[in-house]
């Protein structure tokens, strides 16, 4: 009767791993008087491109006159932005209606407050993870399935999911899925009827020949939820806009996932403000996309930096090129965290212990492309000679 | 088994009322070919002001600028801004640690998302109410008291609710609860453990002899939490700036609600942009309140306007002067719909019948103070002059 505290806080794992790798990194700086090379950041380094700047600030300016003031915007975002992406879907091939696309403040919350359409399901997440999937999923108390990233097949499942999580290019790992692998998952998802949240919040990393969004793969209208950032792509992870594309055809029985996010996100939230709105359309134009994709290139570019130096000295490389991550196997068979005080100590290198990102996680470690240029080419430089 | 979808969302009204108003609105308009007075409005209408305008512009232009970027939000907010919000509950009295404050993108999406704290637990909501309240909590499938606003009072319950939702200033109705009536509140919460949700969304509009916050009742910090925001006061409805208080006392049995929000924000919500936060601190600086509070005052007097011209035509007003909001019986025995229709027809007002607030509001009408001054005039000629 009392009871009415929500026990599944108390599954959560305590989340130590991140400030552990702070306090760790704290003490060896006292004690050396060094400033570590941090390869370990999952944050947008680089300042915002100009024109987008100039956008926004352009924009919030208005707000103190009376005719352009705006007050409480459109919960689910305003039509301009919409549409913006709508077009941008557009030139990849995929029809989306502006209903089907609900602007908001990351995928961080849509991905974990999706939940709120659920009971109880069952779902399944890769192996390392994004933690807050996980997270999310315990503080809900739901079911989870943990399916290892290197097996990540619909085959692989000895009970049917109802969630699947899948996140390509995959934070941390950063392998990416091919067409195939992301069909059989579509298909799986239809015949089960279970339901696909794709997390894109790396597609502006996708090469050429992989699947940047969900729905360029056949019969994922009907199954898949999109989740897409401007954080990575335009640098807003301080700014805060992202947008979450649910179609029309998704039904559960005869409850329409659409029309519930709708209601959701009109109870739940209040929307994203004007200018940000404004930044992330002209982010889209032309000019826009110029800018922030040289942005994208110069972080793949430091990813392949990394990736090479550690080819070289023979470390197993992970992830795909698709990605600012690289995901590397421990060698020597030291664990994660042996090799993040080895490469602390003798390197002067941050890098993030594989198990942050869950158990398989464990004999692995990520380097990170958002580094900047010069710490990558000191700390590289200094990784062969003392191992070449 | 395969039931995983939410099906207490079809347990929602649904939500027609303010839509029907716009088309009402939208036909008159048409029919008429003349513009209406929208003395229905509950968004903030004056501008920015300028200086707080500056500010953000100027933390904005900054991302661009390699030294000055700023990525990721830390989940609960800058200290800079915690640190504002303390010292200003201080000039009050009130005694908060920084960690007991949480910054967030509205009270809208924090005191629905609160709800993940709880497992479902009775809640007891004033009727007429805020509609998010009731349909958060029926998106939860939890067990919903409403108890109308003129008896709200512990005396009142039948049964023991664990939530005690309460809004004072209140919208719709601009009842203001004085210092007794909020302590019996948080007696009876402290006696049966249960907590008060207190959104004081409106205190701004709090004159001297009322409390502005639920910490000026002796016992609150073991019981309630205080949601509140710069939207009313600072005209932020569109920028998104609020804070939740969760004080480090209260627990329910050995779980603590100030970690547990903590946990929930940093799993579930990524922060606020930097520039809306330092925007947010200066409106609590000297120079800034004073730029905030002339706007308060402007829609206080719109208020008090709309009230004398209805007192003087014999019209029931419920509000008290704490509120931009008037809350009036509709005369003659009519509806509120029959009184919304004979505004529009015959005054050229829109109102927002009472109903739209819960069943609690019918025979009421509610008109706004956050209308224009010109429009507030007008109107308020007008109804003299037909009526006097």
């Amino acid at each position: 009767m009392n009871e009415f505290v929500n026990k599944n806080f108390l599954n959560l794992n305590n989340n130590y791993v991140f400030s552990l790798v702070s306090q760790k990194v704290k003490d060896y700086e006292n004690l050396t008087n060094k400033k570590a090379f941090n390869l370990g950041i999952g944050d947008t380094t680089l300042p915002l491109s100009k024109n987008l700047c100039r956008v926004m600030c352009e924009a919030l300016k208005q707000e103190q006159n009376k005719n352009f003031h705006h007050g409480y915007p459109p919960e689910t975002g305003y039509d301009f932005l919409k549409e913006q992406i709508a077009n941008f879907y557009k030139q990849n091939l995929i029809d989306l209606n502006k209903n089907e696309i609900f602007i908001s403040n990351g995928i961080g919350c849509d991905i974990t407050n999706i939940l709120n359409l659920f009971s109880n399901p069952t779902c399944v997440i890769q192996n390392p993870t994004y933690p807050a999937y996980f997270d999310s999923n315990t503080i809900c108390g739901n079911n989870i399935i943990l399916l290892d990233q290197n097996n990540f097949n619909p085959r692989n499942l000895d009970t049917t999911p109802k969630l699947i999580y899948i996140c390509s290019p995959n934070n941390p790992t950063g392998l990416t899925m091919n067409y195939f692998e992301l069909k059989e998952w579509v298909d799986y998802a239809n015949k089960t009827k279970s339901i696909i949240l794709f997390d894109s919040a790396y597609s502006c990393f996708v090469d050429k020949n992989y699947p940047k969004s969900i729905y360029e793969i056949e019969g994922a209208k009907t199954c898949a939820i999109e989740f897409a950032s401007f954080s990575k792509f335009a640098g807003f992870t301080n700014l805060r806009c992202s947008f979450t594309i649910v179609p029309k055809q998704i039904n559960i029985f005869d409850m329409n996932l659409n029309e519930m996010w709708q209601r959701r996100q009109c109870t739940f939230f209040n929307g994203v403000p004007f200018h940000i709105q404004k930044g992330a359309e002209f982010a889209l134009t032309k000019l826009g996309y110029d800018e922030c994709i040289k942005n994208v290139k110069y972080y793949k570019n430091n990813a392949k930096i990394i990736k090479n130096c550690l080819k070289n000295l023979n470390f197993d490389i992970i992830s795909s090129s698709c990605s600012p991550y690289v995901w590397i196997k421990c060698k020597n068979n030291l664990s994660s965290w042996q090799t993040f005080d080895h490469l602390l100590y003798n390197h002067n290198i941050v890098s993030i212990p594989g198990v942050a990102f869950g158990n398989a996680g464990e004999g692995y470690f990520r380097l990170s492309g958002f580094a900047n240029r010069k710490d990558i080419l000191l700390a590289t430089e200094q990784l062969t000679k003392k191992n070449g």
